[in-house]
């Protein structure tokens, strides 16, 4: 049994509908950022980071986005969920989720949580005033050189889709004009007519 | 035939050591960040991120060192760089990855590249003397909960082992205090012992 420890509005998401996209038997628990569940002794002991989401399982808990969807695909592979017999495509799935962790992401955490990477206030301001610039260029990027459509990785639907979705929840809260990438747009549109999905975010924000 | 793109002093010797890990057929191209290389369109045609590493492949071009690693460990399976039999074991070696590569690497970066999330030089400053904080608390983590010794995984060297030998090469400059880490300190030390890693640094430093 799996048991995916969520937080609305987050990344949790994208791991939210790789179970659905994998018919896994799973149950969810909601962690409230907003009373700071986060960081209190039980959910810590469970998730040290402090961060959501976590993936517990038989064998351990797991975090990290790009981790835990790569785990649900090698762990439900009728799902079809990554190419799991060519290492090169693969790898392409993890180099795009890759990039959504480490630099899209982090871009969009300097509205939100500047306080991580500086104390002063208006530290803090000027890294929000930068926010749709370093989150437009990441999308620059996606939108003119990954993206391939219809799904990221073209043909074939994979965890980097769920993914990059939950990312562009975020857009217009980060000052970002959506005309601008007509294609992450229009992922964003077919991702929100899959039923997975639409279950996915009936129970987070129910 | 394999090529990577790497810079000293970047964390491309993580896929540079683990290339020698692998006992890989490979080659090298330096890049020189002194000289902004990395900026050109020669580089950009090659990675549009303009960072480095970049594996060139028979296949295509892969980025992103999670990735990068992952795939090394899975093209050749006979030097078992990760547990690739096990879906769960292979998800906690790429979740220290991610972790690495979106929080301790992202910590660090905000002592040199701070311009990546704000344009005011007083945010940048605030941002660099927040690095010896930040990225001592990525280590506080890593020396407390997840590096098991005498390797990150326990008693199997992993691509988890070069990636953090790669970060813990920073500590320093960070402004961290290493006696605070023994585990982290020792894992360096070994790690250096290497002559896989010893082959690696010496020719980026060539």
């Amino acid at each position: 049994m799996i048991t995916l420890f969520y937080a609305p509005h987050t990344c949790s998401l994208a791991s939210h509908i790789a179970l659905e996209d994998a018919a896994a038997d799973y149950s969810t628990v909601r962690i409230n950022f907003a009373a700071d569940e986060q960081r209190k002794p039980e959910y810590l002991a469970i998730n040290p980071k402090g961060r959501a989401p976590a993936l517990v399982t038989d064998r351990g808990i797991l975090t990290e986005t790009p981790a835990i969807l790569a785990f649900i695909a090698q762990s439900f592979p009728r799902a079809r969920l990554a190419p799991l017999d060519d290492p090169f495509f693969f790898a392409e799935v993890q180099a795009f989720n890759s990039y959504l962790c480490s630099t899209l992401h982090v871009a969009h955490a300097h509205r939100m949580r500047g306080y991580r990477w500086a104390d002063d206030p208006s530290a803090i301001e000027a890294m929000q005033r930068k926010v749709p610039e370093s989150v437009g260029s990441c999308y620059e990027l996606i939108e003119g050189k990954i993206l391939r459509a219809p799904w990221v990785m073209g043909e074939t639907y994979t965890i980097c889709d769920p993914y990059l979705f939950t990312m562009a929840q975020w857009l217009e809260q980060d000052g970002v004009e959506p005309s601008r990438f007509p294609k992450v747009i229009d992922h964003r549109r077919r991702m929100s007519e899959r039923p997975e999905v639409q279950r996915a975010i009936a129970e987070e924000l129910a």
